[in-house]
């Protein structure tokens, strides 16, 4: 159970809806797992195509994943008529992202009127069920009235 | 001119091959513009498939060349033998990643024995020669002798 | 109970001789609350003479306990004859350091050879015992064995 | 020369007194070295009871002070009548912090509207005027109309 109220109850079709529209997601083939009240998981099946040079998946798709969690775990928690935007964030990487299957989590830990903090984690998935952290995120979100704005 | 004196005379040989190994930068359609020692760019033209909810690159697509341009200008300093495994990174978005095309620039500020610390930038190009600052990154990498270890 | 295993039976002497050294902390006031497996707690009571502007604990003397708290975590869990030392932290402040009390918590999210990743939260405490987080830390924390060199 | 014009022509008497106010500078002894538009130095000579256990000056010393350079760079383009909030900063620590002096050196990155981005480094002077590069910040700063809330 998520300790966050939603102030827009229909929180979690409007998530989905941002995430349909970020056309990368489809691209790399990740999909939303889960949407709770400031809580969204990210899930992404391995493919070669989005490695490193060692065959593990590539830092900046870990981040890719983990960010979009965190973005819409941000989002789930604002009025209706707000976007969200990425402010910043930080991602220690705790060992190589090798796995069929990937899990990015992303939750709230602070909601703010203007800026909202997440952290987030990307978890390997193995066949046999094993799971093994592979990153961590701190991030900072923001919340705009109104479409994206060309500047914070 | 570079600071920085490489300990490979072949650094730039050996950064194109284990740029071309990362499979995911031909996937994403980005490729090495620049290689000095300690300073690399990466290229990638914009892709409505790469995109955020806005249209904007993804904040992942924007990370993922900036660590690659931050881990190749690392591993142009290190000996033969090595390997470049990004240890952690942070990154601002100063502004929308709006552009036709983008440029990461990875850049050495210490060198060391075992770390390597990286500052980045993306910034967007349009067709009017006009640049933009769309990210700021600082980042850690790690040097390991012989190939990447399952753990750091 | 910590989930890790110290390598040195000793670690909680080994790590309260070392807090001992760190002059700034006697300097602050700053005090080790508790010391397990891969976690140490530092206390610090409010003190005018450490704020900003407003009165709040300045984001550095914030900064300074949970970096004490998550290096002596880290340094818990390493073997005898190492000396740690702080490679990078990120912190994300979520409220005004107002409190009686400040308690920080540093925790070691993953082990490593030479690369240990912590978690650090700092805590506001009110005289009627209220808890509010002030401040997260994601740090990256290096052992070396022997004294400290001058280099990474 | 700075690049940017300041909004309040009283920039500088506002951020002296700013920082006259923030009473841990005093405590450590750390003075305003330089003020102009979007640029703060502040100084700090060495003092043994502010080291960690090899008797560098202790991490959260170093960031302190490049907090407070980097909130002042941004507090210089603000308009009169705002306060300004550190939202999150990131440092490495590239080099241990020994010296006779150390400048910490805040610039402003990107100014907005509601949130800067501000990057700073930390340098440690010897008595022979030698310079080292100790540490390195990228930092958000928040700007406030009126006084510090209790929440961003």
């Amino acid at each position: 159970m998520s300790q966050f109220q939603p102030q827009d109850p229909d929180f979690e079709q409007r998530g989905r809806e941002g995430f349909a529209r970020q056309t990368v997601m489809a691209t790399i083939g990740a999909s939303i797992a889960r949407v709770a009240p400031g809580e969204v998981d990210v899930a992404l099946p391995y493919r070669a195509d989005l490695a490193q040079q060692n065959g593990y998946l590539h830092a900046g798709i870990v981040t890719a994943i983990v960010d979009t969690a965190c973005g819409f775990a941000a989002y789930s928690l604002m009025p209706p008529g707000y976007a969200v935007l990425t402010v910043e964030y930080k991602v220690n990487f705790l060992a190589p992202a090798q796995g069929t299957r990937f899990l990015a989590r992303g939750r709230v830990v602070k909601p703010g009127r203007t800026l909202t903090v997440c952290a987030g984690e990307v978890v390997a998935l193995d066949d046999d069920g094993s799971e093994r952290m592979v990153a961590t995120m701190l991030a900072t979100m923001m919340g705009l009235r109104g479409r994206v704005s060309s500047e914070q």
